[in-house]
């Protein structure tokens, strides 16, 4: 059987580095022979998704396909998902539903999902009704590519709004103005549903984020209001026939828990489980797309963390020779102050000895 | 940095799925780009172990080198190891040594490891030596290249001798007769030594043989004389500056723990670290190997078990739906009866339990 992964980053990686072990024969669609996901794989197919063309080739050599970002153009492959329903997963169609935040936002509200309010901001004068309507602080996010804190502005002061007036003016896509939310702490959960209906939800997990990227994950946590909003979760992903893993992220203000956002596939959130679970996301996100049987994993420690390691220069790694983490390297031949490198898992008793561990363990790796 | 593995088996293919996630570039020397290993590395070097040149060019581009079996003609690496003497390991000379079971066999007894006592047979007058100095019974094992049973035979009735002589005659390697052991059980042991010294003992296991080919593994065990064996087997491994992961097969007669043999890489035995320890055989092997500090891994349960998947027909295998195990394909692409083509890994509470859902379990991917 041949699985078929759409981009080369550490995400596709982590699922084909999954996806073997099962004897399934990987193809990576990717710009590079030296992209994280195309190091792991013996077949790399160089592929640009701009071109359709390219898209569609790769999608018909295979048999099972499925997306490590949601930021794919996904015009090209709604065809496809007509005369294939199950061949790409999630669905182009929901993937296109939820890589536009516009129609996200809209998904969750539609669904009664508790979530900011938000207006869509096309013009210039968009952003003054948001300012209304909003209270007077909001969060401008584009609807469509924006990730780890890339493509989100603040709207804080009246002022701002002169400044954000021409990012809106030459948006290609738009944006959404989202209520700002002050929040205690980010939570998180990983959801998986298959073919047949069957779900299972992760533990909910804490993440800490710098600069608005995902710096710390630690879990399990707990929250008053988390299986309800878990169940409506569900009842969506049902109602929308989504296949495959949902990352779900929160905000907890303290009274409520509010859902931020949705990421249709695996999640940096999530990583935590390669070491922490017996099946880890990756493993669950393909046994979803395969029609597999979903079971709820044996988690292998009362408390687990994750830290990301993210570049601090443009040095290269190094690979220390004695820590107590997993390491994970995405392989990445170029070190970026923030850029994504690697991760290390912990799991242990205590969550703060764990956290306190991994805080010191992963300056090891650029020291 | 280039890690270079001699072999393309399911041995190689397990190591490069662990040394990924460390940013290693992995590099496999093996006959075809379908080897097991093959498949899950970017970078596939075609080639013979029994042309020299094709070997030493291959080890040559690597900055790190090891092996998947044993067997490799080791007599070219020799040259290598003089100059550069931790560029290959276990060190060619080492594996010369093992590799041949009569010198195997002298290293156990000259570090005073229990073991069956032996008689080199190189002509079929030796196998009437043999007779004599066994007591009437033994175990006929090629000097080199046995493995899962074959190149063994049994000379427990004195008309066998006739019937192994031409065997004999016919040999390039000669064998050794061990005397005949009786055994209660079979039980394993992972070690591992990096080049600085340190050495970990993974737990004690018992192996189920089939037909001379490892069928179940379970764990942990114990054995009132292991620890002593253990000692010997460390000091052993320090003298002779052995580097990597040593498998260790014993017979428990009931009375004593005698050393079977030896493997001087990562082992079957081994497998099911994959899911029960936090570091697997093929993860610390490489840490060794790296000159990494080891520690001795986390359990992850207080029970495990490995079933192998061997092929029953030559019809190709299912990937079952619905399994609680672990799954481990190597991606085979012709099943054969008795061939290794898997294995299932289960953790929980009570090993009886795990092997009952293994062996049901297993039979779903031959069904």
């Amino acid at each position: 059987m041949k699985l078929g992964f759409l981009g080369g980053g550490q995400l596709a990686r982590m699922m084909i580095l999954e996806a073997q072990p099962l004897g399934l024969e990987c193809h990576v669609f990717c710009g590079s022979k030296n992209d994280p996901a195309a190091q792991v794989c013996a077949h790399w197919h160089s592929g640009d998704f701009t071109d359709s063309s390219d898209l569609l080739s790769f999608v018909n050599k295979m048999d099972l396909v499925t997306f490590e970002s949601e930021f794919v153009p996904v015009k090209a492959l709604l065809e496809i998902e007509k005369k294939q329903t199950e061949k790409i997963f999630p669905r182009p169609s929901i993937m296109g539903k939820i890589q536009n935040r516009q129609s996200q936002k809209q998904l969750l509200i539609d669904y009664k999902i508790p979530t900011a309010p938000y207006v869509l901001v096309k013009t210039a004068g968009d952003l003054d009704k948001a300012w209304d309507k909003l209270q007077g602080s909001f969060v401008l996010k584009t609807c469509y590519g924006g990730y780890d804190g890339y493509g989100t502005h603040f709207g804080k002061k009246f002022s701002d709004l002169g400044k954000l007036a021409p990012l809106v003016a030459n948006s290609d896509h738009g944006f959404i103005a989202e209520k700002w939310i002050p929040f205690k702490r980010e939570l998180a959960v990983m959801l998986f549903r298959n073919k047949g209906g069957e779900h299972i939800a992760f533990p909910l997990v804490q993440s800490y984020q710098v600069q608005g990227t995902c710096d710390l994950v630690a879990g399990p946590m707990k929250h008053p209001q988390f299986d309800k909003i878990r169940k409506k979760l569900f009842t969506m992903m049902d109602q929308i026939d989504y296949v495959g893993a949902l990352g779900i992220e929160f905000f907890d203000t303290g009274k409520e828990l509010l859902v931020n956002e949705l990421a249709p596939r695996v999640h940096n959130s999530g990583h935590y489980s390669q070491n922490a679970l017996l099946d880890s996301q990756f493993c669950l996100h393909l046994k979803a797309g395969l029609g597999h049987r979903l079971m709820k994993p044996r988690q292998l420690s009362k408390a687990f963390v994750m830290a990301n390691i993210l570049g601090t220069s443009d040095q290269d790694l190094t690979l220390p020779t004695h820590i107590q983490g997993k390491i994970h390297l995405y392989g990445k031949r170029d070190n970026r102050p923030r850029r994504k490198m690697g991760h290390v898992n912990y799991i242990g008793d205590n969550i703060k000895k764990l956290i306190s561990i991994a805080i010191k363990e992963r300056k090891l790796f650029q020291p």
